[in-house]
């Protein structure tokens, strides 16, 4: 049996049920999270909530209880679920109110959330392929939220391409995949978009950026294009579900030698280091 | 008690629940349409099924039963619940399937539907105050979907301002209201924007275009500028919920003379003209 939360309760999966008016579902009125799960401990948690905190104040959400609350009730929904290698998923709506544009006063924000196993060995050896698509999202980016339809006929778009991701670019410039962030490497330089409003700003995006800074990889954060990113000598995207994944293939185009490159694996092996070290403090 | 549609039953209101990993909630995966009601029955209701099955093509969401079937039920719908006058809204997800970005195998779609009272007696005398908005929705503005954030952004900000409509703007052209078209008069000819990628085709908008070819008034769908509504001798917006409705102030700022001008109302006259027909056809 699987669980889930629902507000501050946790219920069984098949009870997990919506009002039709509930704001998320007739707006796409929320925000939400995805966090990793490794041995059994959520990681970076703390930049995730942070990050959940800004979405909510951006869009005037309120969230349903405090942090502490919320962490405690995932960490129980993690151990109910039995997951040791996972992501957490949760969103918050503005809540279920009659049909209007502007914000109800009525209405209280709805949090549901879940956990799912995922295996952490993933290609990132081999590298994934990926498909370029204009990026035709909207101009807030940086929230969180549950207007994803962008996104996802970007990703569908590569997945007929029998590629994994969709690199996503606003006329010559490259902002970020369509559920990851994008980075270039060239001369040992790292370059990625600026975390504006043109891109979410990537939890292990940040986390890859601070490594960087410890293994003394110079970083720019600034606008790249699509001539600068087939020209790069290594391509990678982060995202929760990917950690550090290189990129091979951009439109059926190898990036260089079609292998994943040296300053991409260092950072990898930095990151797997660092789960490693969490996983190892949390059992003892 | 009040009912609902789901899917081709029709159930009581509160048992009108969708599950928590329905694409329309955690994507806005979906669409949807406000048709309006008079005496009855569902005005113009070929336009809004035709755009329907556009806005299902271009995300290719399979709708779950014909349309049909669909009318029947909606006019059953609006029977039981006794509205004369109202309007239907419903909605169609691409249904509940494990999270993931690109369109799922094994998901039906899911539509759910329902009927509330509108009074037509708006304030079509005296006209509206609006707020100016920048634009900063994405680059589908022409499907009907449910990611609505940056309409319900805008609507938020204009009520925040007393103002009863946003005027949407990308830079220094206009294009359409955060619910509604915007047309503006000049020297007796009618200027909206063109039903293109940036703008929902209105079917209140493609109705009063066609009253207006039908009265001899000449219309431009071209873009038009901030500096073009300020200095138009008219303004207004049209709706599902406002039909013709006159725009007297924009940003505190007075159009023309602050009343309903004469192309407006002309508009609106012959709009309601229709409808009166159609009420007294529908009866007979």
């Amino acid at each position: 049996m699987s669980f889930i939360l629902f507000q501050d309760q946790i219920i069984p999966r098949e009870q997990g049920k919506v009002d039709i008016e509930d704001r998320g579902y007739q707006f796409g009125d929320g925000i939400y999270e995805a966090i990793p799960v490794y041995g059994g401990q959520m990681f970076l948690l703390d930049l995730h909530m942070k990050r959940l905190k800004r979405s909510a104040n951006e869009l005037r959400l309120q969230l349903p209880f405090n942090i502490d609350l919320l962490t405690e009730k995932l960490n129980k929904l993690i151990g109910l679920n039995r997951i040791n290698d996972g992501i957490v998923y949760f969103q918050i709506t503005r809540g279920s109110a009659p049909r209007q544009h502007f914000f109800p006063d009525q209405a209280g924000s709805i949090l549901t959330g879940s956990v799912v196993s995922h295996d952490w060995r993933g290609n990132h050896d081999s590298g994934i392929e990926t498909s370029l698509a204009e990026d035709i999202r909207w101009l807030r980016c940086d929230i969180k939220t549950l207007n994803l339809l962008g996104n996802v006929l970007a990703k569908q778009y590569a997945h007929e391409q029998g590629s994994q991701e969709a690199i996503l670019h606003r006329g010559e410039n490259v902002t970020e995949g369509a559920s990851s962030n994008v980075f270039i490497v060239k001369n040992n330089h790292l370059i990625t978009h600026p975390a504006d409003h043109l891109i979410l700003n990537g939890i292990t995006r940040l986390f890859v950026l601070e490594l960087a800074e410890r293994l003394g990889i110079t970083v720019d954060e600034q606008t790249f294009t699509l001539d600068d990113l087939f020209s790069a000598d290594e391509v990678f995207i982060t995202s929760t579900g990917n950690e550090v994944m290189p990129v091979v293939k951009i439109d059926g185009r190898t990036v260089a030698d079609g292998k994943a490159g040296d300053v991409t694996s260092k950072l990898g092996e930095a990151f797997t280091g660092e789960v490693t070290q969490f996983i190892a403090s949390a059992i003892s």
